[in-house]
This record gives C-alpha cells, structure tokens and sequence, in this order.
C-alpha cells in the first residue's frame, strides 16, 4: 500500500533518504503499462482542477499575482498533464525501433536489434519564480519527468512556499489514489538540499528554468560531479521582435500596442518577454512616446514577484540605460510597483557596442532600436546571443528572407506578426534554444517532446522475444506506432 | 567554384580561419534539398570505396592493424555515408511537426506551429586511435554531422597521421566534386589546435571518442566555455558478460572460446572489448585455464596501436592485477607484441571492493569472477559504472529477469548469447549509455540517430507558408513523413 504522507527535504541525509526511496519506487514502476503510467498523470491533473479553488488563492497570497493569470496556470498546468498522458498512450516517446536479423545486411551480417526509450531514472526539478503553476511544482519538467517514467525530486521556489506544499501534498495524494509507489514524488526545500540535490548520485538529470547566473551555477556543479548529468537548464532570453519597413508603415500603432502588452505581460515577468524591439527610423521619439505611452496606461501593473527580483531588475534596468546611445523615451518609476520603462537607441550605437542586446531587463522594461536599413537587420540579430523565441513583424514586400534565416540560427522558436509571450503546449512546440536560452539547444522545455529530456534508447541485442520490453515485441501488445526494418509503420500494427 | 584544396589548421590562428570558412560553407548549404545532401555523401563514400586499396596501404603502414581488418572498416565507412544518405532522403532526422492552428485547444486557442531539426552549425569530431577509418576522419561522426548539414573540422588522431592526410585530400577533392562549398570539411592537427577547436565560438558541438581521462578534460573545457556546447563522448567501457549456470553447464567451452575471440579482438582495444565475465563457482581453475588457454593459442596478435596505449595498458593491467583477491589465470607477456592476460577473482571480494569492475584494460587482458549465487548477479551489475554494452549469456530455465533490468538500468546495449565486439550500423543500434561510456547517454555515436546530435529542433509560429522551410510546408515538396497534429502521416502525404 502506498501512502499519501508528503516528504519535505530539507538537509542532505534527507535528500539522501528521499533519493533512496525515490530510486526504489522508479524501480518498481519499471515494467507498467503505458496506460498505468498516463492514467496517474490523468489522476493528479483531475486532483489540480479540484482544488484549483484553493491553490489560486494560496498562490495569490504567495504573489502578486492576478486570480485570472493563476487560474490559467492550473488550467495549463492540468492540460499539460491529460495530453502527455495521451501521449504515453501513444507510445510516441518510446522511438521502438526494431531491426530484424539481416544476413545481406551492406557491412555484413545484421543481427536482431530492437531500441526504446526507457527513463533516466529520479530527476531533480527546479520551481521556477514566476510561473508558481506551470514551472513549479507540477509544471512542465515535472510533469516530463513523470511522463518518461521517472521519480521527481521537486525544489521549491521559496517565492510561492506555501502553495509550493500544498500542491506537493496534492500530488502526493493522487499519486496515492492512482496507486503509485510511496515516495514517487516529493519536495526538497532550501539551498542546502538544493545542493546535496544536484549532487546525488542517485540524481541523473536536472530540469532548471530561472536566472542565467544561477542557473549557470547548477549547471557548472551537475557537470563537476563524478558522473555528470544532463542539466537542462532555461536561463535568460532578450526574444528581440524586428518590425520591418513595410509593416510599420501599415500599422505601427497596432504593433507598439501589442508590443506593449506583451512586454509589460506579468509586469515583464515572462521568460519570453520581448526585449528589445526594433523599428525602422522613420518612426519618430514623438510616435513612439506617445504610442506607446498610452498602451502602458492600460498595462495592469503590480508588484514584482520577489524584493530580490525587483532589486536585480532595477540594477539591469538603470545598467542598459546608462549604456552609450540609450535615452529614456518613457521613464518608469521605482516604486515598490514599478510602472514599465523605454529605452531608446540607434542601430548604430547598438553596432559598435551591443551589449544593450544581451542584458535581460526580468521586469517591465524594453528598449526601442531604430536601424537606417532593413539590409542591417540580420547582422543586428547576428550579434545577439541565443534566444528562446524571435519575432518577424512583415508585410508583403518586406525583405525577410535572410533576417529568417539568422534567426533560425539564433531562436528556438521564430514568429510571425505575433508576440512571444503565451506558449502554447503541443506537439510542434519548442521552448528552448542556444545558450543561455537553455543549456541544452537540442531540446525543449515545453510541449510534448519535453518528455524525451528524461529517457535514454537502450538497444536489446538478439533477446529472445518473451525478455524484451513489451515496446519491442514481436506482437506489439502495446500497439505503439515503431519504426521496422527503417520503414514507420502506425499504432496497432506488429512487424 | 569550390575548391579541393585541403586545409590543416595546426595554430589557434589556423583553426580560426577555417571555423570561418566552415561556418560560412555551412550558412551557403542551409536551404538544400535533402537528395543534394544526400548525393554528397554517396560521392564521399565511392571515393572511399575506390581509393580503399590506396588508403588500406597506408593505414598498414601507420598502423599495426590487419589488412583484412582495415578493408572491413573502409567497407563499413562506406556503406554508412550510403546508409545516412538514405536517411537523409526520408527525413526522418528532420522530426517534421505540424500542428495547425486550433481555436479549441484545451488550454485555450493554439496557433498554428511547425517544427523541424536544423543543423547545429560548424562541428569539432575528434578522431580515434582504435579506428582509423570508422571513428576517424570520415567515421561515424563526422558521416553523422555531415549528414545533419554541419561543416566538420576534424581532429587527427596522431597515431595515424599519414592516413588521415590522405583521406582528407581523398574527402575534399570527392566533396569538391559532388559541388559542396570549400572549407565544409578540413583537418586539426596537434593540441594547442585541438584546444582552439574547443574553445572557438562557431564551434557548436564536439564529437570524440578517446580515453576517459582525455574525455573527461575536453568535456570539461567544452562546458567552461562563456557558451558551453554539447560534447558527445565515449569515453570507457568495462562491458560485463554474465554467464548464467545453465547455459554455463551447457556450453562453457563454447563460451569461453567466444570470449577469448571477443576480448582480443583487435588486441583488446575494442570499446566494446569484453573486460569482465562472470560465471559460476563450478567453474574449476584448471578449466578456465586449459580452454581459455587453448583458445588464445588462436589470437591473431600483433602491436598495440601506439607506444602510449601500450604503456598505459600494462600499468592498467598491473594494478587491477594487484587488487585484493585477484590471482593470474594466464599471465601475458609485457614484450613489444604483448600476449593476453585472464585474471580471476571471486565475486565475494569484488562485492567488498568493485574498483576490479570500474578499471578499464585497453589491450589483451581480461578478468574473470566466480560467483556461488546466481541471485547475486543483479546486485555485483549494479555496482558497475555506465556501460555502452551489457551481454547475458543464458540458456531455458536460467533466472535472468532481474538481471536484464539491472542492465538495462546501466548499459547502452544489452545483448544476449553473443558478443559485444561487432557493432552494426543500423536504424535501432544504440552505441552510448550511462557515464563514462559516454557524456550524453540520451544519445548514440552509430547509427542512424547518431545524426539527431548535431541537429537542434525550431518552430516556426504563424509563419506564412511561402516563408517556411519546404519540410514545413503545406504541399510537402520533400514528401516526408511528419506528425500533423499529432497523427503520423507516412513519406509522401500532404497534410
């Protein structure tokens, strides 16, 4: 019998003890069924709309932030959760892969040999400050991790504590209900733990989203183990938006409106909150003072997540703007709620020295960049570092092609007369990008394929059908759609 | 016009120069198809195949390795370019995603997003000692980058120097003619060259192949760089066999004629080499002794690879020989052409000190343990460090559930009634797993997937369908499989 007592690490000998038992439950979890496995996702994301009552307020007491936002964090959080369940069903996340014994085989006789994804093993999950639903608790790694078949070790973040342990005692109730194994799931609290987290041998990969210099941090010690594990770590994203000559012409009040909506989006508070904004010269300090000083009217404001964030974002702030070239075309306050800040600069200025273009503003700030041509947009975005997310404002006519291509190289994820913030989970999402958008450029954050952050291919040479995983077997008793001989072959079918 | 010029960057200076002409070859190929792609590796391997008996002379010469032996590995060269040509055409390492915009979304409206692998950029491969065509110069990893769309600039091995010259003249001129652009592949020679290639910003990943510490100090540079990049290392492998007592009972001469075959197979200086074999306490000494002894009267025997590796396989053998309870079963010679080496331990004193089980000897020497429990095995599999193979060795009625699972957890590749030597490239091969077998266990260096490393996936949101890559595209102009809205559709469909 399982039992629902949620464990609170908070030293290393309990980080240590909760490793342990996290490792024995991954173990014995090791040969259940796809459907198993998604219907204890399906239980705790029923468990997180039943008391989303609850967890909305506890969360707004925690932050500053609106009912409506938390309510859409539960929401996603919960939705997150029955699609990577269906997808567990799917088995898309498997990759079976089977290679039927070949004596004409080109190099010389093949044998049998059949690859699936199995998972790493007990990951350690960092809680994120500013989403306290979907990077938190039971949020997207975490959510990834149970869904490749791990055990979580859950940091919380000490911004949102209290909603931190009740959402914890939640899942670890559902857990329960679904018949999971004691210990599948459960927090660590304080740096210390954090640490001895990182450090666990039994530990074999983290999921981090927060802060370049500590995320960097981690991601330095997980590498200086012993065993290094893959650290996939989200730390800091500009997500620079380039609005082209003709597109600005044709609506350039829409464009800074939404520009400002976005920006000021959880007061500024998103990782893929847009940066810095580039416009073409013809647009004067006049129009955009205005412009956008009469969107940012309506931009609801409110305190910043955390006192040290607000501090660390008053520091970049006031940094960026002492930088060569930069004015302040709208000045913000630094009051305890903060009203939202613009920095103005010339392409040119920006071109000789672009640090402007690589210093994350985690609050409600951007600056403005005007460039003479639109020829020297991609060599603009050329200097910027990796990004999570790059933004085309075009109309028809707009030279784009290039710009396209650098940001490609860049960005995770390139957009289209759209804005950065509000990711959707799915199965083409990708959030995630080259440093320091992430640690690890090849995979994302968000969406179904997050799940392939926590399982590794294993290879089964000439095993005997019955000693296989059910994945590889001959009758595919799972159904599971595999790759046969190099040829796909859909759900249901058996080699 | 390209040129078939050959390029060796030996100076910091050097290496900068032709990072920026691979990047800048790189940037030029973005937009091929994916049969351009594909072509240029055919042309590289018939140029492969038709200078074999030129590149086989000469890799006799710098080396102490068969002629039959160095035509196998020009075959599988070969037949791998081919074999990732093919690859490339399906697209199948593209991982194309569509999903359509979709106002229903559970979490709320998607957009419409597209997803597909692009290549890293400009890569650093690392040539081994042990192979010096399969994991040199156009081995398995430059043969994957290349596959993926990455300029390669590639490290010799010094052990075989002259060969590498030649076959880089032989791969440039063959990329020349296949149209590719100058400077997509050149050569590293030397260490302050190799460490420039760590360091250099347009190097966005390294492939190597080496010894663990050698391994261990470029992953550690690759990770302290201001932007770390993925590193892909194989580093050390111990490969443990497990014979069980049935099959022991059954065919212990065939087993151990087998294993002599396989753990001196090109002098024990395999990956895959075969370093541990458990069987059962019935084993006398006299048995092992007079039937691994007959059948190493057989072993082919030559030179090891390098003076070095000569001198770190006998300090190696002599320490594992020197641990507790271990006592030489045949004692190998130390000469120039050193013989093979079997030491035998119990498990109970491997149980109190596993150190026997985490000492790689890259040469002709091997040890065997004696255990009294078969119920022990699973737990002396876990005491081991990561492995890139695991084999059973198991007849009806022998108790191997637990211990495949065990191996499952640990190695990369867990074979059955075989051995370890012999690595076929396939769709569903894994060569990788835990560390130190290799620093990314999520990933393999043969095979297929071995491209999937130097690629990274991005999404295009609400891009105009003129604008995206053809993979995306609505008429599917490559005719690819691709996961539409989370359904597979076969090669060839149109969503």
């Amino acid at each position: 019998m399982s039992t629902s007592t949620l464990t609170i690490a908070t030293t290393a000998e309990q980080v240590d003890r909760a490793a342990r038992q996290a490792h024995a439950a991954f173990l014995s979890i090791a040969d259940e069924s796809p459907s198993t496995r998604a219907a204890r996702l399906n239980t705790i994301a029923d468990a997180l709309r039943a008391h989303s009552q609850e967890l909305v307020a506890l969360a707004a007491t925690d932050t500053n932030l609106a009912e409506v936002r938390l309510q859409g964090e539960v929401k996603r959080s919960a939705f997150q959760l029955d699609l990577f369940a269906d997808e567990v069903r799917t088995g898309v996340a498997l990759d079976a892969t089977v290679d039927h014994a070949d004596p004409d085989w080109g190099m010389g006789p093949r044998p049998d040999i059949r690859r699936v994804n199995v998972p790493l093993g007990v990951v350690g999950v960092f809680g994120a400050s500013n989403f306290p639903f979907a990077f938190s608790v039971m949020g997207g790694d975490s959510a990834s991790a149970l869904a490749a078949g791990c055990a979580v070790l859950h940091k919380i973040h000490p911004g949102h504590r209290k909603l931190a342990l009740r959402t914890g005692e939640i899942v670890v109730a559902a857990l329960a209900d679904a018949g999971a194994p004691a210990g599948l799931f459960s927090l660590v609290d304080g740096r210390p733990a954090a640490e001895a987290l990182v450090d666990h041998p039994l530990i074999k990969a983290i999921g981090f989203t927060g802060s370049t210099t500590g995320g960097r941090a981690l991601f330095d010690r997980a590498n200086a183990r012993p065993v290094p594990i893959p650290f996939y770590g989200e730390l800091g994203s500009i997500n620079p938006v380039f609005v082209l000559p003709t597109a600005w012409d044709s609506r350039a009040e829409e464009i800074l409106t939404g520009y400002a909506g976005s920006f000021t989006m959880g007061m500024g508070q998103f990782c893929t909150k847009p940066g810095v904004l580039f416009v073409p010269d013809s647009a004067s300090e006049e129009q955009l003072r205005d412009t956008l000083g009469t969107a940012l009217d309506e931009a609801p404001l409110a305190k910043l997540l955390t006192p040290g964030l607000r501090k660390s974002f008053g520091k970049a702030r006031d940094e960026v703007a002492s930088f060569a070239g930069v004015r302040a075309l709208v000045s913000g306050t630094d009051s305890e709620i903060p009203t939202p800040t613009v920095l103005l600069v010339d392409a040119e200025s920006v071109a000789s020295d672009p640090e402007v273009l690589h210093r994350e503003m985690f609050g409600p700030a951007t600056v403005v960049v005007r460039y003479r041509d639109v020829a020297d947009l991609p060599a603009l975005a050329a200097q910027m570092e990796g990004q999570l997310t790059a933004t085309i404002h075009a109309d028809e006519g707009d030279p784009s092609g290039e710009l396209l291509s650098t940001l490609t190289g860049i960005a995770g994820r390139v957009l289209w007369n759209g804005w950065p913030t509000g990711v959707t989970v799915s199965y083409a999402q990708q959030h995630g990008g080259p440093y320091p958008a992430t640690t690890a450029p090849g995979t994302t954050s968000v969406g179904t394929a997050a799940i392939n952050r926590f399982m590794r291919p294993v290879a089964y040479q000439d095993v005997p059908d019955a000693a296989l995983p059910p994945a590889l077997q001959n009758v595919n008793p799972w159904e599971i759609a595999r790759r046969v001989n190099g040829s796909m072959e859909p759900a249901g079918g058996t080699p």
